[in-house]
């Protein structure tokens, strides 16, 4: 454990009022170690809390929080920041059952007034907070200032933009920091930091935004070509930040994000001074301060818990291979037949597998950077010209993207092809990573199919069906994690569209499974048979269209029907009580039971005790044809 | 009826093809007059279609379409691009039942390569078109270039934004044509143009771009002035184009937009010589040519049938106040009484009544722009920060801000009041502004409360609901259109949350109703009276949270249960079906049907036709009540 003598007199952000700038920067390197630290017993996201911890440290020491609202986009760089507001003894139990969330959260503490995950939200919840205070809206604790602090990457997304042109016609005072983190230069030298620093202390405002633009010239020269470098918004910036000026914000920088003095100063200044909507451009470096996480290409953005000596991560040895993984090989050996399949990302390529297809063919994978919306059009335009585009998104960041999904593809009939990964419950994420409404929001558009597979050998076969169907758009679910080992086919088989698998005859009961539940329906039928009840057991692989003939012939033969899917309500288990109400199946009496995502947010876990607290497990499958046949359990659960 | 003779000649674009560029400028004023006569007959968008006559003449004249891919952004202004392309004998029939769509459709004509209706799509789908043909995309007719066209207020979006980065760093040749239609001044005079005219004759296309700098200075004033000035994305291109160029387009204008002979130059030019993404910057007049749209504050946006000598709208005589406007009217008076309550629109504050509102409360309406992504955040924000924010959008836009309703607001429980107008089947605007599919995606979300109003007395209940409930969020729905003529209240009265309420008391079959159907259910009845049936009639107010007593009393009492909602399957009818069949209501047997919009997207016609089209009218409910009672009906209708 690191020695963190400052650190450990630090209960909330009002102790660091109380320390000098010297203090400061003490705390600042005890705070990376004890970030370290945590994460190499916990895993999670390391790379982007390193690089903010003197600026955690100086917006904590400068800025009123909780009262000033702080709110860190994406926020899997708040780590530092739940270790300085009274969260340092829980930090163990981070992305744990029970445990910290690996965000920041309203319900966990007043020092996260906006809780986030997805990313480029921070801007248009800042200047929420800012024209509240303007209107008297009175919240508990008062409003004071709004921060916004977000990323290069998460700042050139269509929504951060919208963001920035509405705060900037507004006008308000409010604040966004820029934390352009994707710099590997040398920090600026003494002389830039010690020249802003006294023009920081003296001069109004404006005068300081001259004088910076003067003191450009005094960063050394690969500083300077940093300072120009840039993606996307950003590199509209340039030095001066002319774009961000013509929205309407004062631009100050760029900053040396890991020099504290400077940092401190320039917040300090603006926090007295400023009356319109402030820019801070901040140059930080992602895993700052950490040699294994500096030194990995992705400056050690999530790690699995790891030896904080040699940064070695523990990772348990996997058995089956990932669905990702299964989905981008099967994707690449159906490009390598077919050369019209081509595959699209929102900036996901590592999480969607699409790096892996990038590798074998260049050409023919687009990252769109976080840009969904234009993401899904992007893949209509694909298909109207004659390609077999793969949307491959998680189904939450497809949410990004409904609008397109209806208006430019499924009213148009355009054969796009969804991949859609992390259906369902997806662990120590949490809530808002949960992909639980695709489903529903899928199966009702016309002429949308949609699939989910019940293990990797099935999501071969329905990358081939994509494929093969031309006829308007197709989507296919599938979960984190790994496969169930089955075995693996040679090659994906096209399955006829609209048509189910029977898995096995048996009687009293049919369980009509829809994607990755398939595997717990069997466990509770092996318990079941210790009953002597026998359910006959159907995988639906279809939502839409419906397998009208499988579904009705298990209604008509059984006197139970459970549907089971990794969604909430309005999905498969709803399509299917309306084709038997249409049908008149409920006129003469059906035990029919569609078990579906609770209607709550189920907080981080592992996605098997996410599951449990969904009551969607084998013993909740077993417990659920007890009760639809009345049976008496011994020792039910509750 | 104008006189057309050029115009009668023309039945494909490949006729312009072989005329002078005299006779190209005759067209376009006979283009015109066609354009006015036909809306002043069916009524629809007009000042759009005539900002851009000369520039559909050019780009059908200039460019090889159906082969090059013209893609009208919104597409509102397409009428001329509609006379010119094989559909003119047919324009009378627009935005009508069986008739041609109000936008541009692909299965209406091969010159629509994309449809459109909602904005800031264009340029996502050139670039797929673009992309497409450079990995061998071979759709019928094959692959030329693809040309986006759209507005400086479309474009301004951060889906447009998103498209243009994307496009910009894929460099690959395209074009995007913005029409930067809110100008009111004077056009360039004569010696700007033909300077250009002649540069474009003799240049490559970076000595035209150099030129045109240079040309700038020739410009008259106020159009300097124009060029300038520019709203949202338009204001950082300035001259030059300074945003566009760093986004790694090449830049060109501004160019005026009524002068035919200037676009020929400038389109021909870069049509021969362009090898990179090309911003074409044009200015033009909404409702250029015709006075009363030119002298119309909404420069002829939309129009009802008009005269076309006096420009006066022939408007039916309304009986009953419009859904939006009893909205905008509860709104008001409940913010007279509560000064936390504030409202938010996404560029509609027409559309929305919010312009009422503003005029009353100019500080506390926000106008977010086209960005609904951010306009959900933000008052997600505003509820944070303790006031009561009223997110008035159309249902078919909430889309847009799907991961935000969820993300941001829903997971968070803030108490954001989303106000859905346009819900269910909104007529002439057809499929693509279609409120469908709202209450499926809202319902299943936890902690969401979702209303739909009956009548528009029960709106202005909803909206003192909607203000009086903190805890989370709520959504109430309405229709387009007029209401019913109740009588209205003095004051809303706070609804009993979860609690729907009974209409009438029969017997043998419960109906059900969630939304304005309830006056057709009630029409149903009375038909149903002659046959000796009383159906018993409930209005259910909420889709979340049921009423779970009533339901239930309702499915013990009556041999059979009808849902009806205007909306897509996986809304009301679901959550109920759900909840009988969790209940083991449908063990015993239940005839339980659920009305919803058919698996179909529905073509434009009046309201009434799209929902007899929907088989959701009083003589379907009738039918279904007979045919759920096995009664045999006479004259049995399809």
């Amino acid at each position: 454990m690191p020695q963190t003598p400052l650190l450990d007199k630090v209960t909330s952000p009002a102790d660091l009022k109380r320390l000098s700038d010297r203090e400061l920067r003490q705390l600042a390197d005890e705070l990376r170690a004890e970030t370290i630290a945590v994460v190499s017993e916990t895993g999670g996201h390391l790379g982007a809390g390193l690089g903010v911890v003197e600026l955690t440290v100086a917006l904590h020491a400068v800025f009123d929080t909780p009262r000033d609202r702080l709110i860190w986009d994406v926020s899997h760089q708040s780590y530092p920041h739940k270790i300085l507001t009274g969260r340092r003894d829980r930090m163990r139990s981070l992305r744990q059952k029970d445990g910290l969330s690996g965000f920041t959260k309203r319900s966990e503490s007043p020092y996260d007034p906006f809780g986030a995950a997805h990313s480029s939200t921070s801007i248009s919840a800042a200047l929420g907070f800012t024209m509240a205070r303007e209107l008297g809206g009175a919240p508990d604790p008062a409003l004071g200032d709004a921060i916004a602090v977000i990323g290069d990457g998460a700042i050139s997304a269509g929504m951060a933009y919208e963001a920035l042109n509405n705060a900037g016609h507004l006008g308000r005072r409010m604040f966004v920091i820029l934390n352009d983190n994707e710099m590997s230069i040398a920090p600026p030298t003494g002389a830039m930091s010690s020249y802003l620093s006294r023009l920081y202390a003296e001069k109004p405002v404006q005068d300081i935004k001259h004088a910076m633009k003067g003191a450009f010239s005094l960063l050394p020269g690969p500083l300077q070509e940093g300072a120009r470098r840039a993606k996307d918004l950003l590199k509209h910036a340039t030095v001066g930040g002319t774009l961000f000026e013509e929205l309407g914000f004062n631009y100050l920088g760029p900053i040396d994000g890991h020099d504290l003095d400077q940092l401190l100063w320039v917040l300090r200044t603006l926090r007295d001074r400023a009356d319109e909507p402030m820019l801070i451009h901040v140059l930080t470096k992602k895993g700052k301060g950490y040699a294994p996480a500096e030194g990995a290409a992705d400056r050690g953005h999530a790690r699995a818990r790891f030896d904080m000596v040699s940064g070695k991560q523990h990772k348990a040895p996997s058995n089956a291979p990932s669905y990702t993984k299964v989905f981008a090989e099967a994707l690449i050996a159906e490009a390598r037949r077919d050369d019209k399949v081509v595959a699209v990302t929102a900036a996901m390529p590592d999480g969607t597998g699409l790096d892996l297809f990038a590798r074998q063919f260049p050409k023919r994978m687009f990252d769109v950077a976080i840009a969904e919306q234009h993401g899904v059009t992007f893949c209509a335009g694909l298909a109207a010209g004659g390609l077999k585009p793969f949307c491959a998104m998680y189904s939450t960041f497809l949410q990004r993207g409904y609008d397109q999904v209806v208006h430019d593809v499924a009213i148009q009939r355009l054969p796009v092809r969804f991949a859609i990964d992390r259906a369902g419950l997806v662990g120590a994420d949490g809530a808002t990573h949960a992909g639980s409404f695709d489903v529903a929001f899928l199966a009702n558009l016309p002429g949308m199919v949609v699939m989910a597979a019940a293990d990797e050998a099935e999501l071969v076969h329905m990358v081939a069906t994509a494929v093969s169907h031309d006829d308007g758009p197709i989507a296919f679910r599938f979960p984190r994690g790994e496969g169930t080992g089955v075995d693996m086919p040679e090659r994906g088989q096209v399955l006829e569209i609209g048509k189910g698998r029977m898995i096995r005859e048996g009687s009293r009961v049919a369980i009509l499974s829809f994607g990755t539940r398939l595997g717990e329906v069997l466990l509770a039928c092996e318990s079941l048979a210790a009953r002597g009840i026998t359910p006959t057991v159907a995988d639906a692989r279809f939502a839409k269209p419906l397998d009208r003939d499988l579904i009705l012939q298990l209604a008509a033969n059984h006197e139970a029907l459970i549907t089971i899917e990794e969604g909430a309500i309005g999905g498969f288990g709803s399509h299917v009580a309306q084709l038997l109400a249409d049908e008149g199946v409920f006129d003469t009496g059906l035990k029919y039971r569609s078990m579906v995502l609770p209607d709550t947010f189920i907080d981080q876990a592992s996605p098997h005790d996410m599951y449990a607290a969904a009551a969607m497990n084998a013993p909740d499958i077993e417990a659920k044809v007890l009760s639809v046949l009345g049976v008496a359990q011994l020792g039910k659960r509750a």
